[in-house]
């Protein structure tokens, strides 16, 4: 089983107009709204690919219902601690003439200690069956970033690998709590080790104690950075239209994937998947699912030991 | 007492993000969540300055569960018909930087025959005790048009004048149900009549039967048009700089106001209201709420009989 925690879930709102025009009024269909958050949307990319999963966060006040009742229609195996602050949302505008997406992501409202507690008890009751542990996504204004290390603590005490998607100090944290796989993009990893060049930051990672490092470049592709060996390069011959909202999070999918069935896993197969698999979230209407195409995307992929690494 | 009824409400979100970068991820504060819909924004206006008022609407789902909690918690007296359709929501987003405001509305799911039913009967009930019936705001799609005209005809038969805000079709068959005032802007009286010049939309719905039409011109001012009589215009000095959103409403909940004190107001006693409270709408932050300075912004009004008249 794989376990995602998700520590600041959203209600995802997304509308669709025809053309935004800055300062006007737009008629619209109503709003697709799914249960969001990042490791929401690694626990459905990995479900919906046959993955046993079990998605622990939690849910407040009249939009964590709505959250809570989308989540259930979903099918997605779910743990959600009640808590006292309203869930937060997130906006979507898509222009559906230009193809881009404007995104407002309410920062969230930290759940109390005691709430805290209450999630790290659902994390260690499901740990014994699980496989990989997921910790995806941010922290909401005024957390604890400790958060993050005991949920590695838990994971570790266990043996059970980590997988980890989160910005600023608490990625720093989770390299030195030896996380099997750190999952930042270019500017998150330049921003948490002050380290402009992907290659240095990753390694900087590595040197903390993380495992491996996959780092997404955008249209430049996906690397893989592991302690011993040259860092290796997936990327597309040609970039890809589409919505890149949860690419990443299928990326982590695909990673906690390949590691819970095989933690030795060999570099190029993890990466291979990941990339294809975040590929095909950006050909997917939303984030959270993947195209069906991602095998062909997989034959597509350009895979080389970069220079400058 | 002014009873509004609100064909299409509407939980309306309003989220403020430093400078929109279209296309681009923005961190938000938590949306302002508010019971809206135009007739909504009419009572919440008119019960500020003191009317009593009852403002009569549909809530469906959990949407509307966050609509009803949220009119419960704002003091303004409602009575809310359970529906089967989730009660729909607008999104607007505000420019700090600009000061301007982009506005997605969906267009909302019409209730069954039996819930508008249920609707009429709530208005029923309530218009032995009213003084003045306001209709205001769009139908949701697919809602039949004769919706308006069954309303006006239960206020005809008690004999309770009736202020409408209706577009399309729905305002021609207000005006030959008598209302006793029509509030189109300018491009909703050119829509529904064909007439590009206001003067003449505005005698065409009086030649319909409207007792009286209040045009909104934006920065040019506000339109008083009843028959027999030349029309009367007020506007301020300069433009006012600030959210237009719910002027119109303002304006609506002044004329409603002043026609339940006298059905005979004065022309320009009524004018006067219904400017100085819609250019205090402007300066409020939200729509259904107006500034205490609308008696300061009464006194710089400039009325006049227009050329062109």
């Amino acid at each position: 089983m794989i376990v995602t925690v998700t520590p600041n879930p959203a209600l995802d709102l997304t509308w669709r107009a025809e053309r935004v025009v800055p300062g006007g009024s737009h008629r619209v269909d109503a709003a697709l709204a799914r249960a969001g958050g990042k490791g929401v949307n690694v626990a459905r990319v990995a479900h919906a690919q046959g993955a046993d999963v079990l998605a622990v966060t939690t849910a407040g006040g009249p939009v964590g219902e709505e959250f809570a009742n989308e989540l259930r229609g979903s099918g997605v195996p779910h743990r959600l601690v009640p808590v006292a602050a309203e869930t937060r949302r997130s906006a979507a505008i898509v222009d559906e003439a230009l193809g881009d997406t404007m995104i407002f992501n309410e920062r969230g409202t930290s759940p109390s200690p005691a709430e805290w507690a209450a999630l790290l008890d659902e994390v260690q009751a499901a740990l014994p069956g699980a496989g990989v542990l997921v910790v995806s996504g941010s922290l909401p204004r005024g957390a604890d970033p400790g958060l993050v290390l005991r949920l590695l603590s838990l994971a570790s005490d266990r043996g059970v690998p980590a997988v980890v998607d989160v910005s600023g100090p608490a990625m720093l944290a989770a390299a030195s709590a030896g996380a099997a796989l750190l999952k930042p993009n270019r500017a998150e990893l330049a921003d948490a080790t002050g380290l402009d060049d992907p290659f240095e930051g990753a390694r900087e990672l590595l040197r903390l104690g993380a495992r491996r490092v996959l780092c997404s470049l955008g249209a430049e592709g996906l690397l893989l950075v592991r302690a011993g060996v040259a860092p290796l390069r997936a990327r597309l011959p040609e970039p890809l239209a589409g919505n890149p909202t949860g690419a990443g999070d299928a990326a982590v999918a695909a990673a906690a994937v390949l590691l819970h069935d095989d933690p030795d896993v060999d570099d190029e197969r993890l990466l291979v998947a990941a990339a294809s698999w975040s590929a095909a979230a950006v050909l997917a209407p939303g984030a959270g699912e993947i195209s069906p195409r991602h095998p062909e995307l997989a034959d597509r992929l350009l895979v080389d030991r970069p220079a400058g690494a």
